[in-house]
């Protein structure tokens, strides 16, 4: 098995920084009390839990008390919309709209939730993933009470048009949650500027540690406990804070905060390298928006060939690459987000996503490129369905 | 501010140890891939995510398929309970056992269920904190899913008749579940032996990590999502696996598990010292069993003093010590174990809990000794009630 040199698989999680990683040492045996005791150690602790409220709150542009940590992205999406919908129950509003293409923590908690009685509209998607504000407003009825449309998608990298979906929501009075798990870190996120009441973020998305997260509640916006217990987090969220993780935390989005323009147009300018590079390959069709994208997200379909196969032989050259979600590696089904951007079963089989870093180099992509095209090459040579397309016996999906 | 030299407040959190650090260090910035990964770096971790699975089933007497990670053991609580209620539910059986004392992880989980429709009896509990086998024997009706019993008590350490209690339930037909939270990895927990279904830890508990614990789950025992999402621990717990704690967690528990009998040993000769030292003080009084209780807990109610000027006094002195759960400091209502045990309100506000660790030594038992002497009798010194009391004017409590 070849050691991973180069990885290119950071939607599914990264590397963490040593930064973040000397954030968390001092909290395992140092600081190590629990922030809820009266004693100096848990004083220690409480203070330092403070401070990392702070910090993470300033890169949101919120205030300390509107942040709950949670154990990652997917706990802080199941408690936003959770939440959202119980005020709105108590209210008579039980209708809740989202897309087609969120993470299976949102969709899984709506089907959830339609199980209880509640009307979701999964909106859809144009041919790039994106949702549009009008669409949001025209499908807002006098019963709804949450938006949840995600910032950007974690398999295709369109990032949604968020502030003008916020504006929509606080105009029509309905709450506005945002997954914005691929976002944070990555690109510019303003929960006040952006009209946002819920966003969900996860540290190891952004070379934190993994097992923590944050739920973002604007002033005013009640949460339900998801976790019942003891009173941490306001009585929000039950169980000992996860200091050291929460400490790693901050200090990987500050630092990802402050890289972050520098950052974005090195891998903006690495992943169109990537995307040109591989657009030489024939019947090969991005998927996702070629602009509105995520800087470090590339993610092709690639006609005539399995995306499993397409992974194991990248993985062969040394490659870290996925064909999607992480999360639902193993399953069988295609991408739920490749089908709502048009793609037909046959092509979403073949998909591959490269996720780019900060550690990403020009020649990475070099490399990456030309192993690309040989593996795709080298299994188009193997397989049947593309000696069909080139004899004419099937019809070219991408052209 | 006193730097804490003497930590006795090992119930609240423990300081991790060397072997789980070291355990977690690699998988920060080395194996750090996403164990639902296919490629090589997803691979390592899922292979390093079974290892520890298997490691953490040894420990407790179970296979690796029937562990779920989780945060942690207030989230692993709500997901047992919350698992058994929609099991029994569908079963038209709606009634749950427990009893007073449970850690409000489980018991706002109950009363939660309760606002859903289920019934919930609370058994009494005796002076030291025991409940019996015959009491649960008795209070099982037709209508029964579950009995949540917890394994050792957080505040008075006193430790219930599990494999008892177990035999019952399992004779009866109905689930029991417990919250080991404070007994695993401090005396001899095997849930085949024992009889247990669904079992509740934490790893900061046994000087793992934060943020991190398991739900065993018996084969057979169907688990509800508490979290929706991926399909992470065989779709029963979404968010990517926690790894670099989940290993952690596998070191500290075998480290906890394998000097078990000595450890124990040390701390129950170390605990009796303080317990007699601590007897010498009129007026004080014992809580929890003398032999049924776990190797490292003291808890004594005071009388005539508030427990929290006795914290502050005892943090001056250098040691770190807890009026009972961190979960609800800050609170102003007495305990309600305490008050389920007979304490009355004045005295339950004098309580002093004080757990021991492998580091502690008898000179800081000799020292916590004599410091708590001292402050007794400072405080006592300035209390009117106390005055009151030495004059006839009002009567002991605690004689």
């Amino acid at each position: 098995m070849a050691n991973c040199t180069i990885y290119l698989d950071n939607a599914a999680t990264t590397k963490m920084s040593r930064t973040a990683i000397e954030a968390m040492l001092p909290y395992f045996d140092g600081v190590y009390g629990n922030p809820s005791s009266l004693h100096s150690a848990g004083q220690a602790a409480a203070e330092a839990l403070q401070n990392a409220r702070e910090r993470i709150a300033a890169c949101l542009g919120c205030t300390a008390r509107e942040i709950t940590f949670t154990s990652g992205g997917s706990e802080a999406d199941n408690q936003a919309i959770r939440s959202a919908a119980a005020l709105g129950a108590r209210q008579g509003k039980k209708r809740i709209i989202s897309t087609k293409i969120e993470h299976h923590a949102v969709l899984h908690t709506l089907k959830r939730l339609e199980q209880e009685g509640f009307s979701v509209t999964l909106l859809d998607v144009d041919e790039n993933g994106l949702v549009t504000p009008q669409q949001v407003e025209d499908a807002i009825t006098d019963d709804t009470c949450l938006v949840t449309v995600m910032y950007a998608n974690n398999e295709i990298g369109t990032i949604e048009p968020i502030t003008e979906i916020g504006a929509v929501c606080r105009r029509k009075g309905v709450l506005f949650h945002t997954d914005a798990v691929q976002a944070v870190g990555h690109v510019r996120v303003d929960v006040t500027a952006q009209k946002i009441d819920l966003l969900s973020l996860s540290a190891h998305k952004f070379h934190g540690p993994k097992g923590v997260g944050v739920l973002f509640a604007r002033k005013g916006v009640a949460l339900s406990n998801l976790i019942e217990g003891g009173a941490q987090e306001r009585g929000k969220r039950a169980g000992t804070e996860n200091l050291p993780a929460i400490m790693g935390m901050a200090a990987a989005l500050e630092e990802a905060c402050a890289s972050m323009a520098e950052n974005a147009k090195k891998l903006t300018a690495l992943r169109d390298k990537l995307i040109d590079g591989l657009f030489a390959i024939p019947h090969a069709v991005l998927n996702g928006d070629r602009e509105k994208r995520l800087p470090g997200n590339v993610n092709f379909c690639f006609e005539g060939i399995e995306g499993e196969s397409l992974l194991l032989l990248l993985d062969d050259k040394g490659i870290a690459a996925s064909s999607g979600s992480a999360c639902t590696s193993g399953s069988l089904d295609p991408s739920h987000v490749l089908l709502a951007i048009g793609r037909v079963h046959d092509v979403a089989h073949g998909s591959l996503r490269l996720t780019l870093s900060g550690e990403t180099t020009e020649e990475d992509v070099d490399y990456t490129v030309q192993a690309v095209r040989e593996v795709v090459s080298y299994l188009r040579g193997m397989s049947p369905v593309w000696r069909d397309l080139q004899s004419g016996k099937r019809e070219f999906i991408i052209k």
